[in-house]
C-alpha cells in the first residue's frame, strides 16, 4: 500500500445506514419510554449494488452492559424496522448495525438461476466455499453441520433441477448460516441514540391541586398537612393518582400582597405560598401553620395508603425575607443603590419575588445548592415535581439539574409549567423534564384540538413531549369555563381525561365549576386561593365529584386510556362532535370518545369508523359500551350516528366490544 | 468551588441554537450552491426568560480562513434568517452564534417603564454602568465616546419624561453599543456545516450526447474524433453548452455484443463502447477507430472555440480483454473454475463485462487506479464527467474519489448517471455527484410532474440534489416518445429544457424524433447505437434543430431559467395544461411556461397566476411576451385564458413584461 493513510478507515463497509427515528437533534437528546414500552426504530439501510443485507437493532440498559441484538425487517423502499422493549428505569442506548449478507444474496441469485434452467455446477462450488469460510466460527457441533452441507454441494455433478438445488436453497440452511454471518465489514451507525425510560406514571396519571391550607374543617383558620389527611379518602374517591400541593414553605412578608394580588396586605392575609421564604425558613422548610416535617412525612405515608403520590412544587425564587438574601447575597442582582433586584416584566413589577442570577459569579454553588432542594424532599419520600416557571432559569441548569438527580433516582418525575412559546416547551422536554403543561387550555374548537393533539401525539414531538392536561389552575380559569356554566366544566374534562393518559385539576375550583374571573377578560380567578385561605363547601349539589370518579375508574380499567400513543381522530360530519379513538399496542382494548363541543345545544350527526384498523368485519354487528351510561349501542358498518345533547350528557366514552352473541352462540343452535 | 467538576463547561450559556437549516444528515454532508449563489441559513434560537438576544452567521471559504460575520434577522417563533453569497468554488464552512444582549434588554426594559411613566433614576445608573463596563473593549475614540454616553446618563436627575430618557434610547447609543458586545457567555451551535461550491455550470447548461463513430462524413465507416469537430456548428447553432461522448475507449473483442444486443456479433460489428477495454489499451487509451490523443485535444480546444465544453463518460467495468485483468487479477472475482467472474443479473449474463471486486484485498490500490483514470481525464481537460451506473459502486469509494479530486480542481462537475431507488440516487448527490439523472423521462402527466418537481425543488432535497432532465438517453426511449410522434418529443423537450435548468438530449436520436423500440414494451431503441455505427440524416424535415436552437437560446437570455430555486407551479382548471414559473432571486426575470401534455388535442383552459409574487397590480395591464413565437399578450387581473393547439405549438415560454405602456408614457400626454 503505497499511500495507505488516503484509504478511509471503514472503506469496505458497504452498507448506509441513515435517517434514523427515533433520533432527536441529532441524537443529541433521548427519546423517552414508560417502563414496558415498545421503542420501535426505523432507518434507511441500503448498499450499492444489489446484494442482500443483514440488518439488526442492537440496545443496552446501560452505556456499559452488553449490546443486545435484534433483527430489523425490510418494509420496502430501503427502509427497515425493528423494536425491543424497555423493562428497567433509566437510560437506554441503541443503534443499528447492518452487513452484506453474502450468503443469502448467492442463494437469491441461485434461485433465478434454477428459476432459468441454467447450469448451476459452478455455483453449488461457490455456495460451498461460503459456507466452509463461516465453519471456523462455529462450534463444534454447528461446524461439523456446515461442513456437511459444504460436503453435500460439493458432492454432486449439478445438473439443472439437481436436487442438490433444493438442498442449497433449504431454509435450514439459511437459518444455520445466519448465526455465523461475516461482519468484518458491517456498518454501525455513527452514533448511539438514548432512550430515557421513566416510571409507567410518567405516561399515565390523573392529578389533584389542592392549597392544603383551605381545607381546614372550620372555617377561620389556615388548614394543616394533617387536615389534608382527612381529605384523602375523598381525593382517592375521586380517582386520582397524585396529589400535588403548592408551595408549603414559609411565607415571605415584605411586601405580601394581598386579597386578588393587591399590593397593600392587611393584617392576617397569608399570602401567596409562592413568595417562598420568611425568617422561619426557605425552600426546604415548612410553614409553620402548616406543620412540621413529621406532619409532611405522614401525609406522604398516609397517601401510599390510597394509592396516591404526593408532588411537590418547585419554584426557585424568594420572597425579599428568605434566608438565602443574606447567607449568599451573590446570588442576586442589585441596583445601583445597593437593593435587591426583585421581579420585573416592566412595566409590572412584583417586589414580593426576588430571582435568582444565573449569570452570577457564584452560580456554580447555586447550582448545588438548588440541586439540594430536590435532594432534601427526596429524602423525605417525594418522587413527583411539578416545576414552577421553568422557562425563566437556564436551559443548561435544567439539564444538568434533572439528569443529576435521575442518574440517581431514575423514578422521578418532573412536570414542566412553561406556558411559553412552543419552541421553548420543547426544548425543557428535550432536555430532561419527564411531563409537561401545554396549550391544551385554550384549544376548545374541534379544528384545534384536532390539530394540536395531532402534532403532540403523532409527530416526533411524541418522542420526547408528554403532555399533561390541565382543564383549569390556579392561574388559568380560561374564558370558555367563565363562559358556559357546568357543561363547560363537564366538557373539558372528558376532553382532559380522555385526550390525555395524563391530566390534571386544580380543586375544588374545578368540580365546584367556580368560574368568576377577577374581572372581565381576565383569566384569573376572583378572590384567587393564591392570596387567601377558603372554606369550601365541597358538598355543593353541582360538584362533578361523581362524574370525575366514574372517568377516572374508566381510564384505570381501559389500559387504551394509559397512553396517548394511539389516538386517532376520525371524521364526523358535524363540527360540533369531535370524535376520537385510544387503542392498546395490541388492539385488544379499544375505547372511542365522542364530545359535544357546544355546552348548550344537541348536536348530531354521522361518525365514520375505521372498521379495518379495528378489526371489526364489515358483515358483522358490533357493541359500543358507553361506560358512562352503561347504555350498550349495536352497530353495523363504519357509519353510524350520534345524537349528545348536554342537558343529559356531553359525551359518550365508549368501549368497542367486537363479538356480539347471535343464533351461532346459542347452544341448540347447531 | 466544593465540587467544580460536575459544572458544565458552557453552563452559563443561556443561548440555544437548534433546527438549523441547511444542515444535511446532521451536518454529515455539504449543501450545494454555484459561485454566485446566496446561502440562506435559518436555525431556532432562543433563551430563558425574556432578554433580547443578538444573533449572527458566521461563514468562511475554507476551514482556515477568518470567519465573517453577518446579522441574524428575526422572523417571528423564535426562527432567525441570515444569508451570504459564495464567491469562490470550493467548501465554504458556516455556524451560528448567539449571546444575550444585555444592552438591548436594558433599552427595551427602559422604553416600557417610560412609557408607563415610571421612575428610571436607578434605571439611568444601570445603563451607564453598563456603558462603562464595554468600554474598555473599544479603541480609544469609541471609549471615549461611550463614557460620554455614560456620563451623560449619570449626570442629572432622571424623573419620568426626563429627556435623559429619550438619550439612553438613542439609536446612535444602540449602534455604538452593538460594535462592543460581550461575548464571554455567546453559545456557538455545535456543528459546522458546509457548503459546497460549484461552478456556475454545475447549475445551468444544455447538454448534447452523441457517438463520434456515427458522424463520418460518408456510410460505412466509423466516425472519428476529427469527424465531430465538423459537428461543433451545428451543435453550437443549437445552443448546446456540453458535448458529451459515451466512452471513446478500446472495446473488447471476447464476447463483444452484435447488432441488437446479440450474443453473437457479425464480423465488422463494433461492439458497445461500454465494454471497455482490449489489447489496444484500457480506460486512458483512445479507440484507434476515433483517432489519437491528439485529436481528442484538439476536439477539447476546438469545442471551447464554441463555447462547448467536452463531457466524458466514466464507466468504471472492463471487457474480458482489458488489460487489467492480467496486470490486477487480484481486483476481480473468480469462480472456482479459476474463470473470471462477469457481470450477472440474474438469470442474466453480461459475459462481455466484467465488474470490479471492491471487497477485494487490494482495493487500496483499485481506488487508486480508478481514481488516477479521472486524473489522466482532467490531464487531458476534461472538467466534466458523466459517471456510468455509480450506484453499483461502493459509496464509501465515491465520497473519498470525488472529494480527492474536487479538492485539487473545485471546477470540475459530475453527472451521476444511477436511475435507482430514491434513497441511493439521494445518497450520491450527498456524497459528492453535482448532478444527477432523475427519473424524469416517467414522469407524464402533470399531477406527476408537479409532485416530483417539487419535491426536488422546495424541499431540503433541493440543498444537495441537482436533477438533469433527460427525455431520451442511449438506453432509455420512453413509452411516452413511442407512442406519440413530433408532438411527443416537443412536449418533452420543452419540459426538460423550462423545468430543469440543466438537460440533455441524446441525439440526433432526439432531434430526429426516432421513436422505434427493439420491441413492444422494450425501452430500448431499435437498431440501437449503442451496437452498430449509423449515419443519420440530420437535415431531415420531421428535425426539431429549429426548436431546439429558438428554446436554448430563450434560456440563455433569461437568467430565470438558470436556476430552479424559484420554480412555482400555477393552477389551472384543464389537467392537460401544466403551468410553472422560474424567477430571478429579484424577481426581475420570469419566466412562465405552459405546456399542453396532450400530443394530440388542442386544450384550454383558465390560468391562474400570483399577481403579488409577480409584484403585478391588479388594475394595470401587463405583457405576456410569448418567446415562442414572439407572440404578445395583454392580460390584466390573475386569471387568463390560455388555448393551446399541438399541431401549432404545444406550449408558451412566456417572458413577463410588467410595464405596458398607456397614454401616461405619451409625452404630450401632461
Amino acid at each position: 500500500m503505497n499511500e495507505s493513510s488516503i484509504f478511509p478507515e471503514r472503506g469496505r463497509c458497504r452498507v448506509v445506514i441513515e435517517n434514523v427515528a427515533p433520533e432527536i437533534d441529532s441524537g443529541r437528546f433521548a427519546a423517552k419510554r414508560a417502563v414496558g414500552e415498545k421503542v420501535t426504530v426505523e432507518a434507511d439501510v441500503f448498499m450499492d449494488g444489489h446484494d442482500s443485507l443483514s440488518t439488526i437493532l442492537k440496545f443496552r440498559p446501560s452505556k456499559d452492559s452488553q449490546w443486545s441484538e435484534t433483527p430489523m425487517q425490510f418494509l420496502g423502499n430501503d427502509r427497515w424496522r425493528g423494536e425491543f422493549i424497555v423493562t428497567e428505569p433509566g437510560v437506554y442506548f441503541y443503534t443499528i448495525e447492518a452487513w452484506v449478507n453474502r450468503f443469502e444474496s448467492w442463494q437469491k441469485d441461485l434461485q433465478k438461476k434454477v428459476d432459468a434452467s441454467q447450469n448451476i455446477s459452478l455455483e453449488l462450488q461457490m455456495g460451498a466455499e461460503l459456507i466452509e469460510a463461516r465453519k471456523q466460527h462455529a462450534p463444534a457441533y454447528d461446524a461439523e453441520r456446515l461442513q456437511g452441507w459444504a460436503n453435500e454441494l460439493n458432492s454432486g455433478n449439478s445438473a439443472t433441477g439437481n436436487p442438490l438445488a433444493k438442498r442449497a436453497l433449504d431454509k435450514a440452511l439459511t437459518e444455520l448460516m445466519s448465526h455465523y454471518p461475516d461482519r468484518r465489514f458491517a456498518t454501525t451507525y455513527e452514533r448511539e441514540m438514548r432512550v430515557r425510560v421513566d416510571p409507567v406514571r410518567a405516561n399515565f396519571g390523573a392529578w389533584y391541586e389542592m392549597f392544603p391550607r383551605s381545607f381546614a374543617p372550620e372555617a377561620g383558620r389556615s388548614g394543616t398537612l394533617k387536615d389534608c389527611e382527612a381529605q384523602l379518602p375523598r381525593i382517592a374517591k375521586m380517582g386520582f393518582d397524585i396529589l400535588y400541593l403548592p408551595p408549603i414553605h414559609p411565607i415571605g412578608k415584605s411586601f405580601r400582597k394581598g386579597k386578588n394580588n393587591n399590593v397593600v396586605c392587611e393584617p392576617g392575609e397569608p399570602g401567596s405560598p409562592w413568595a417562598i421564604g420568611s425568617d422561619e425558613g426557605g425552600h426546604k422548610s415548612i410553614h409553620p401553620e402548616l406543620g412540621t416535617l413529621d406532619d409532611f412525612k405522614n401525609l406522604v405515608s398516609r397517601a401510599h395508603e390510597f394509592q396516591i403520590e404526593l408532588a411537590l412544587d418547585i419554584a426557585f425564587q424568594c420572597s425579599p425575607d428568605h434566608p438565602y438574601l443574606h447567607e449568599h447575597p451573590g446570588w442576586f442582582r442589585h441596583r445601583p443603590d445597593g437593593s435587591v433586584q426583585y421581579a420585573e416584566n416592566p412595566p409590572k413589577k412584583y417586589q414580593d419575588i426576588v430571582p435568582f442570577d444565573f449569570e452570577c459569579d457564584d452560580c456554580e454553588n447555586l447550582w448545588l445548592e438548588l440541586k439540594s432542594i430536590f435532594d432534601f424532599w427526596i429524602g423525605q419520600g417525594v418522587k413527583i415535581f411539578r416545576v414552577d416557571n421553568p422557562h425563566t432559569k437556564p436551559f443548561a441548569f435544567w439539564e444538568w439539574c434533572l439528569g443529576e438527580l435521575k442518574a440517581k433516582n431514575p423514578e422521578l418525575i418532573f412536570l414542566s409549567e412553561a406556558f411559553t412559546r412552543p419552541k421553548v416547551m420543547y426544548r425543557l422536554a428535550k432536555l430532561g423534564f419527564t411531563q409537561s403543561y401545554n396549550y391544551f387550555p385554550w384549544r376548545n374548537s374541534k379544528a384545534e384540538l384536532e390539530n394540536y393533539f395531532t402534532e403532540l401525539t403523532q409527530t416526533p414531538v411524541a418522542e420526547f413531549f408528554r403532555p399533561n392536561l390541565w382543564p383549569n389552575t390556579p392561574d388559568i380559569l380560561t374564558q370558555f369555563l367563565q363562559a358556559n356554566g357546568r357543561a363547560a366544566f363537564v366538557i373539558r374534562f372528558i376532553l382532559a381525561a380522555t385526550l390525555g393518559a395524563s391530566y390534571g385539576l386544580y380543586g375544588p375550583a374545578f368540580e365546584l365549576c367556580e368560574n368568576t374571573p377577577r374581572e372581565p377578560g381576565s383569566e384569573e380567578y376572583l378572590n384567587s386561593e393564591k392570596y387567601e385561605i377558603k372554606h369550601p363547601d365541597l358538598s355543593a349539589p353541582r360538584s362533578l365529584e361523581g362524574l370525575i370518579a366514574r372517568v377516572n375508574q374508566i381510564r384505570r380499567e381501559n389500559p387504551a386510556l394509559q397512553s396517548n400513543s394511539h389516538l386517532r381522530f376520525h371524521h364526523t360530519d358535524n363540527p360540533e362532535l369531535i370524535a376520537y379513538s385510544k387503542s392498546t399496542d395490541d388492539g385488544d382494548d379499544t375505547v372511542l370518545t365522542v364530545v359535544n363541543l357546544s355546552p348548550y345545544y344537541t348536536h348530531r350527526g354521522w361518525l365514520d369508523l375505521p372498521l379495518e384498523e379495528f378489526r371489526l368485519d364489515a358483515n358483522k354487528t358490533y357493541q359500543m359500551h358507553d361506560l358512562l351510561t352503561d347504555a350498550r349501542y349495536f352497530w353495523k358498518d363504519g357509519k353510524n350516528y350520534i345524537e349528545l345533547n348536554p342537558e343529559k350528557s356531553s359525551a359518550h366514552i365508549f368501549r368497542l366490544r367486537r363479538h356480539v352473541r347471535t343464533e351461532h352462540d346459542f347452544d341448540y343452535y347447531l
